[in-house]
């Protein structure tokens, strides 16, 4: 200790012979420390540990403070023993974190509602930092542990729980603070857009490209959460809350899943110039904040519709900036662990110049939500209907009826009966409007089934 | 002022009808001011000064303080006078600015070097933060620049120098500060985007396509910053900086320009499954720096590959994070001006807490930078020869004994004499031995021209 403050008071003169020391004992120089404990230490939580630690030396250079991962919370001890390098380190005990002064910032990386809330809770009452990637809580209890941690003074991060490396949490709240942002809009499941990519460019029908996704282990055994655009609207709430500083829940959004799409619509798409993305949309419009998860047609100019495979991106409008987007992975160990990381050295730069607690107010604004059937949209509608003449003059009319005007239209011969299919992009239309529009079409003995409707961009 | 102080009490029972207060005269509640200065008020002045007012209302309510305009530094009062709300804050005296003790922030939007480079050290000097959109002078004098900064305790930012209103420098800095950042890359100058894309999309030669970026206003009556790559090579500099963590100046960087891309090029390249693009690459490699501007062929997949008209984007590629994208507005008064108040912001919000000058050690490393001709390259060769057999083997047998290899090759017999057009994309290559295969290669009767070079990515 005594040499390692000396060494501090030499020269700058002899900085080059400081360095090295530096270097062979990182500890030895820096006195301030940071301690962290990681809860979990799966895939997320793997990640995190040998991120962080293969970047020890870096972060003491720019930081000049040391990070010390002091507990790492495991289910099972013997099993995580193999994947750290001092098992000492281990522990199956809360307690042991909880009653720890040393720790700083707790990182939860367990995933689910409980004991994740509890721990982030007891956490922030004990004064600690708190960093999560946990998507589900925070679409649940985001704004209640937002306030907790400003009651508090402690800071509470989630980069990684939004499109997992890509830096969407801090570019939205600081870099674009000088806009009112109108839309956001995202491709924020990596599995649905791998499938949706497999069938657009090789044909693939869903079942198929589902079990590719599965094989390459994109897609869990359960892809529920995902293929039904559960996963997609939990990142919606957090994203429409942040962007619109009001509090959305994941009860706010609007849910489909894109399971029904087939390689049939996205090829009709395609020849009216557009791609099919399941995407997440929350805009800010004058009469409330519309928030909803769909299989969507994009025009094939608009940025997300060349985000393929298993990647990620994040759209975003705002007054000043016009269009942006932040594109990168999704998902995987070390892509969410760089924004669990990130995360980590902003509270430890915090911590050191003692700037901790700055949340501020990010959800000030309380705005009413809008019912799915009063959002403005135009539609893909894909029917079958008797092959004569008179039905498209039939269809038109009752369109005009509910001031739906038809923009795009293709029709079809079929082949084994005497039936045509029709395939029609319309104007923008109010959703209950055209959703009366399509019941009443229904009904209507020239149309014999309406196999497909989809929401279109623009 | 009592009344102010009286109705802060009120309880929070109240809360509603103080907001419509607040909303009523903004300044009354709220005891903090931050004052600024702007510098200019020109294109991204005018901006800001929009942006700014028109959101004072907002940044009140999340950060708790009043922003102030106290000065904006202009040559012309009397033109400056009918951009302004109120004319008495404008000035010609730089005194009025730098010994006001009421400017917190002075936000530099004059451009060029002088008086800018004096005015902004003499604001740090006072211990004033800074905010610069001036890439021209951070390419030259950004590290002087960090470090008076990190000796005055004071903040100095800088996210609009670099693709405009794209939040990328503080996602580097912070969101990205997990990652050891091979590779930085980026479409960083709109004007010479948009040519190429109305170059690839409408066919349109190099001189018609600049006419029409004229007349739309994109490019400058001298355009030699941008088509000469010039422009794109400071941000280089600053980019391969910040995200390597060494010193780059803009003389470290290679520049060539894109005026001799020709239709003919971007139709080869288009049938090879490549996209012409003027890019501004940096890498971190194991024998030191490289960092260049020049036209390059990229893959139809490459995500830059799709960011067309006058739109940037800066591709990042992380150990951790792997490959991550942000696209946007790379210039345009309000989306620069988005990056300047988001700089603003995040200043006030450290003076309100009482954490600035946290710059931190941004530029610890020293590396040394890599000349051209020991980077390593795959090249798109286009040249006529005599339309011969035996001509090809010549060109593989001097390719070979550079160790070069041809991955894709094109041949086309020439109309109007016994010249043969071949062009060939090769395998990666150093440059330097590349450069001595085609000079050999220009020695050869059987060579009649040599028309183009061009890097090709991957």
């Amino acid at each position: 200790m005594i040499i390692g403050i000396m060494k501090q008071r030499q020269s700058i003169m002899e900085q080059k012979k400081l360095e090295i020391v530096i270097e062979d004992n990182p500890i030895d120089n820096v006195q301030k420390t940071v301690g962290l404990a990681l809860l979990g230490l799966g895939t997320v939580g793997g990640g995190t540990y040998r991120v962080l630690t293969g970047q020890l030396d870096e972060i003491q250079k720019r930081l000049g403070c040391r990070i010390e991962i002091r507990h790492i919370l495991v289910r099972n001890l013997k099993k995580a023993s193999l994947r750290v390098q001092d098992s000492r380190i281990l522990t199956n005990r809360w307690e042991d974190v909880i009653e720890d002064d040393g720790v700083d910032i707790v990182v939860e990386l367990m995933g689910g509602m409980e004991p994740a809330y509890t721990y982030i809770r007891e956490a922030m009452e004990r004064g600690k930092h708190v960093v999560t990637a946990n998507k589900d809580l925070l679409a649940e209890h985001g704004p209640t542990l937002l306030e907790l941690a400003l009651n508090k003074g402690v800071d509470f991060m989630f980069e990684a729980a939004v499109a997992g490396g890509i830096p969407i949490i801090m570019p939205l709240e600081k870099s674009l603070a000088g806009n009112h942002l109108t839309e956001i809009m995202g491709i924020v499941n990596g599995t649905t857009n791998f499938i949706l990519t497999k069938m657009s460019e090789e044909g693939m029908d869903y079942r198929e490209a589902l079990i590719q996704a599965t094989e390459l282990g994109y897609a869990e055994a359960d892809p529920t959460a995902d293929v039904d655009g559960l996963d997609a609207g939990r990142k919606v709430a957090i994203l429409a809350s942040l962007a619109f500083h009001c509090p959305v829940y994941f009860h706010d959004v609007h849910v489909e899943g894109m399971s029904m799409i087939s390689a049939k619509d996205i090829r009709y798409a395609s020849q009216m110039g557009r791609t099919i993305k399941l995407v997440g949309v929350a805009r800010d419009t004058d009469t409330g904040v519309e928030a909803y998860v769909c299989p969507m047609l994009l025009p094939k100019s608009h940025p997300l519709s060349s985000v393929n495979d298993s990647f990620n991106a994040v759209f975003v409008h705002g007054d000043a900036v016009g269009d942006a987007m932040f594109f990168g992975r999704g998902a995987g160990d070390l892509p969410t662990a760089s924004a669990v990381t990130g995360d980590i050295l902003s509270i430890a730069e915090n911590i050191l110049h003692g700037s901790s607690g700055r949340i501020g107010q990010l959800l000030y604004k309380k705005r009413p939500m809008k019912r799915m059937e009063d959002t403005y949209n135009r539609y893909f509608l894909r029917l079958h209907v008797e092959d004569r003449c008179g039905v498209l003059a039939e269809l038109t009319e009752i369109f005009a009826r509910y001031e739906v005007s038809v923009a795009q239209i293709i029709q079809r011969e079929h082949q084994k009966d005497d039936l045509a299919e029709v395939v029609v992009i319309t104007s923008l239309v109010r959703e209950g409007d055209f959703q009366t529009a399509i019941e009443e079409l229904s009904y209507r003995t020239s149309v014999k089934k309406i196999s497909r409707m989809i929401r279109v961009y623009e």
